[in-house]
């Protein structure tokens, strides 16, 4: 069996998100699995390294699949990205790897950008593609904020109901906020993540921005471990996964 | 009568341009009457600094109209974007100007942009808004021929056979090529433009990128005064109407 990494770029608009769901629409999921299909006439089963939500977008999603057969990198990149043609889905590059890699387990950090657009009006170019907050936010006090959830904490407080993970205990190796015009970039690096942590930090941040809470009941926040305290979810279309490193 | 000046965004992928077509498709022209209409129940004539064509998008699109009734800049404001709602279109900000002023006429500059992705994969996220090349371009030798199409030349070479202008001659103030990772924007400004010059010298510049031809052929092309040497026109997903500038 041949073992191969493959790099993803999509717009998650119109999908259900990674997983298959019972839902008329499509999962990326899906779409990966037929266009393998199409090309090798083999079923596979894919490994992810960040599931995203629906609606969420990949800047560069890593998944991995075994194959019978061999095909080169080349030929893998061509033969997906057409049949990926009529989907919002692109193969960006592809690797041939050892067979213990495995793209969700071998990661040791991932990335997400979470994107605002923080004007007056309502977004047209970006309607899908970033959170648009109208109240004027103070950057820096989110970016104190943002300091206080660096590091080893119990992020019960911006945990999904529906969370799968053992342990709410997670580490977040760092918060960049960057700010370019009125688009607002919120990069959060850490080896893995809670369900919806990412956007219920953002929304946290937002209520900090928009000084609804001080920079001092971000802490109590975290301290309290309670999801019901928290901002709210940030909406899934500002959401990219940014990429994954691997040792 | 009240003079009002408004800036719109708008996403062009959907639309067949800012004026109304003989097509079951919508022109951004009609929705923002629509959008008038429905405001003021006034039916306006608009002016428009720079008429985009079918898929080509404004970053600030500026117009003009008047009305019997008066209104504050706020309420136009949220009025006009209450009714662009389901559409793709977006008010800025609105001032309330001299009767003199023509959005069109009183222009002294205007600028647009063009933005190519030069990366081998094709495009999901940036699929309708930018122009996919998947040839490495030499970005040096594009800015060396764009710097020979800057000052007051016979633009034939780059003017579509529908062209309504009066004379080729047009004076480019400033052409600015600007990488950002693989993104390439190509920034134009002048006074006024031919139709689809943006797009035909865009085209030639990517000529010049790939090789394809030399930074004296583009001299050459400029010099011959003929559409049909000059390179491709450059698709309509990749341009902004960035602005214009009045006095």
């Amino acid at each position: 069996m041949i073992h191969y990494k493959v790099h993803l770029e999509y717009d998650g608009t119109n999908y259900v998100g990674w997983q298959a769901q019972k839902d008329s629409k499509k999962s990326i999921e899906e779409i990966a699995i037929n266009a393998i299909y199409n090309l090798s006439q083999e079923n596979v089963k894919i490994n992810c390294a960040g599931r995203t939500d629906a609606g969420v977008h990949a800047i560069n999603q890593v998944i991995d699949f075994f194959l019978e057969k061999k095909f080169s990198p080349h030929n893998i990149i061509m033969g997906l990205n057409h049949h990926f043609q009529d989907t919002d889905v692109v193969a960006l590059s592809c690797d041939i790897v050892d067979e213990n890699f495995h793209s969700r387990f071998s990661a040791i950090s991932r990335s997400y950008r979470y994107v605002i657009i923080n004007r007056k009006a309502r977004l047209a170019l970006d309607r899908y593609r970033a959170w648009h907050i109208s109240k004027v936010l103070d950057i820096e006090m989110m970016r104190q904020s943002s300091r206080l959830l660096e590091g080893c904490h119990d992020f019960s407080s911006f945990r999904d109901s529906q969370c799968q993970s053992n342990s709410p205990i997670k580490t977040i190796d760092k918060i960049a906020i960057i700010t370019d015009g009125e688009k607002i970039f919120i990069d959060i690096h850490a080896k893995s993540f809670l369900h919806h942590m990412v956007r219920n930090i953002v929304g946290t941040l937002m209520w900090v921005g928009i000084k609804k809470i001080s920079v001092e009941d971000v802490q109590k926040i975290l301290d309290l471990r309670d999801r019901s305290c928290s901002g709210p979810n940030a909406p899934a279309c500002g959401l990219y996964f940014l990429g994954a490193i691997y040792s």
